[in-house]
């Protein structure tokens, strides 16, 4: 069941151990099915090095187990909370990496200072609030909710990452592959703003019609990035 | 003679060199027989490439060495203390990992900035006292002292951690593996509490109830991190 | 056709990508067949692992496309403008490296703070101004020109890189292979300038007699670095 | 002709390079026969992944070329110095490795703020002065001259480190491979102490008599660190 969907979303953690962003185990691919609302997802606490595809484990979007032996991350009903309400999303991805959870911690926007940020996210990469201590009794979940209360407004495709206070980064993407993907894209963004404030406190925001103008040339109808 | 725990603390060894922690000869791992109240660590100076279990040195509690012909490492006498004044833990690891080192050499401890951090270490990583003029007599077994010191009303299980004040971490575990494991996890919320503090010297530790959220999700009975 | 010249470009962008200036598909590295008038460069969005030197690109001085199954990289129109201008270089290359990106981002230029910047650079390395608004329309031939309108009275070859404010880093050089080892040797002079000027903000700029000395070490009729 | 040594230098070499110090063709490392006077070092700008033990150059110690096909290192002249002023030394080398190189950029002698210092370097690491104008005319000579002004009175031994005001690091040892070591450590400590500073601009130094004892732990007789 799902073998393909398992493959790749097996395929998709590995890659996000390989990039350097996931220390020990900390970090989780998923993909969905959305024919079958499926989800496919890394199991909790094993090693990327020993990841088989048939170790990932399939949830429907209830969070019900639908398949494999293992238990499913423990960051499941955030994945969740992210799929049911980004109807056009196929993978998600959480990590720990450095610098993205230093803007986390810092419980501060991510500025978009160049166009290499301008290239993969519309704007300055959104903090979603801190929990309420009542939110902690259904944990994971919650943190699906604050940080769908923070996407108000917010078109989730332009803007495919999230940073939750004091915690750390959620990308998605097309698919599992493309959150992987934004993921490294969201670390190194976070890097050179971090350098970029220490070097000068002052350094300006990207001009709006450069922001523009590079997302543009990657996304949509008029982008030219890539091959055809 | 204990084949399979020399096999083990040589392992950790060799993951800890592979971790990137251990500069040089920097570092070392030990492991404990509680029945048999015998020690194997690390000896002292020997590259991490040629290290075979054969290699590491047997101690008894009082740092008599009980088997192995090269000399064991010098920290020896602190790993003593520890499993001598903890009788829970099973493994005991040593560094100079680049940003928790900083952290000892600031004399500061880590403050808990986010759920990375609670994740592992129960609150702040507790910084000992340095060492006095006199204690310099018998060195390696007083870092130990100044450490239990330090460990007055602290659970070592909970805080499985400490930096020694100009010097820098031990951390411990359940076994030597665990032990490395703390040490990686250490490193990194180090690191991202260096950057925290340069992007906002006033960025708050995180929430009490957050921070027991998260050290209960993966430690104590109620933990539902990893496989059963 | 250009075959040589294909598995040369080939190779620069495998040793961009080895050198880890390169995150994801963020960098490209072009030659020129001066005598034939034809550039080779990277096809847009191409992994680096899967670059083969078939997968090539070649196009004419005014950007049309002379050969190659693939799309260029979407910078090609930038690195025209370079060879259209400079007319003793033979390789381009445009990467989004950290160090350099965070000088671009602060849009300040790279001083010279020792010697290891004297070898590569004549000086500090320049910044080009951001593009204005209207410039957006044929924006990467753009950016060719704000960076031509940067260097005039400026010796090319005496500085083979140039940052564009708000975006990142060109180098260039004697062939493809040279404009990468500048694309290094920038990330390695921005990296250091960022913890020096972290260190101290107030550390000097380097003694004009040793930027002239030093860089008349490895260039000019008097140099006496490498073999002859 | 002095074919072990040629081995044992090239070895030296591509360790350096393998340990990260080395950008490009940026280092060097050489080591000495004091029966014979004679000095096998790195050839000028030949990549790491290049060197072969024959391709070492063998010079006397007035710098006259006595062995192999390829021109010596541009530093020759500066290693020479420090064979000739420092009777006891074995291995000389060079990095342009980043933190040292901070720190020789800030010109300012990296302070003793921790154990990881202490157990390598007997001290805060000293800076030597920049060269004056006319000192360029003999540049690598001139920069042992100002080295050597630096070391008067001070134990080469005890401090086996130079960093060049403007330029960067200088290292030695017993022998090649322990110059290397001490390159390392130097770069480690410098990254530590920068990052300390960044901490807390008020860091203390080690006190003297913890700097002492980890000195003594692993140096002159009563060193107790390694195997006998």
């Amino acid at each position: 069941m799902l073998d393909a969907l398992r493959e790749e979303v097996c395929t998709a953690n590995r890659q996000l151990a390989r990039s350097g962003l996931a220390t020990l185990t900390w970090g989780n691919t998923s993909g969905i099915d959305r024919e079958q609302g499926l989800v496919v997802i890394k199991p909790s606490g094993i090693p990327y090095e020993q990841l088989e595809a048939g170790h990932m484990v399939i949830v429907d979007l209830d969070g019900k187990v639908a398949g494999g032996e293992l238990r499913p991350s423990t960051d499941t009903a955030t994945h969740l909370a992210l799929y049911r309400a980004f109807g056009q999303i196929g993978g998600v991805t959480h990590t720990h990496s450095r610098c993205a959870t230093i803007f986390a911690q810092a419980r501060r926007e991510i500025p978009c200072l160049g166009t290499t940020h301008a290239d993969h996210f519309h704007g300055p990469v959104p903090v979603a609030r801190p929990l309420a201590e009542v939110e902690t009794a259904d944990y994971e979940a919650n943190t699906g909710r604050v940080i769908l209360e923070r996407f108000t407004n917010v078109d989730p495709l332009a803007m495919p990452a999230v940073l939750v206070a004091g915690h750390g980064p959620f990308t998605w993407g097309r698919d599992a592959a493309e959150s992987v993907q934004n993921a490294v894209a969201l670390e190194a963004v976070a890097e050179m703003a971090i350098g970029t404030r220490l070097l000068d406190p002052d350094a300006p925001e990207l001009e709006p019609y450069l922001l523009e103008k590079h997302y543009r040339r990657k996304h949509g109808p008029a982008a030219y990035y890539g091959q055809a």
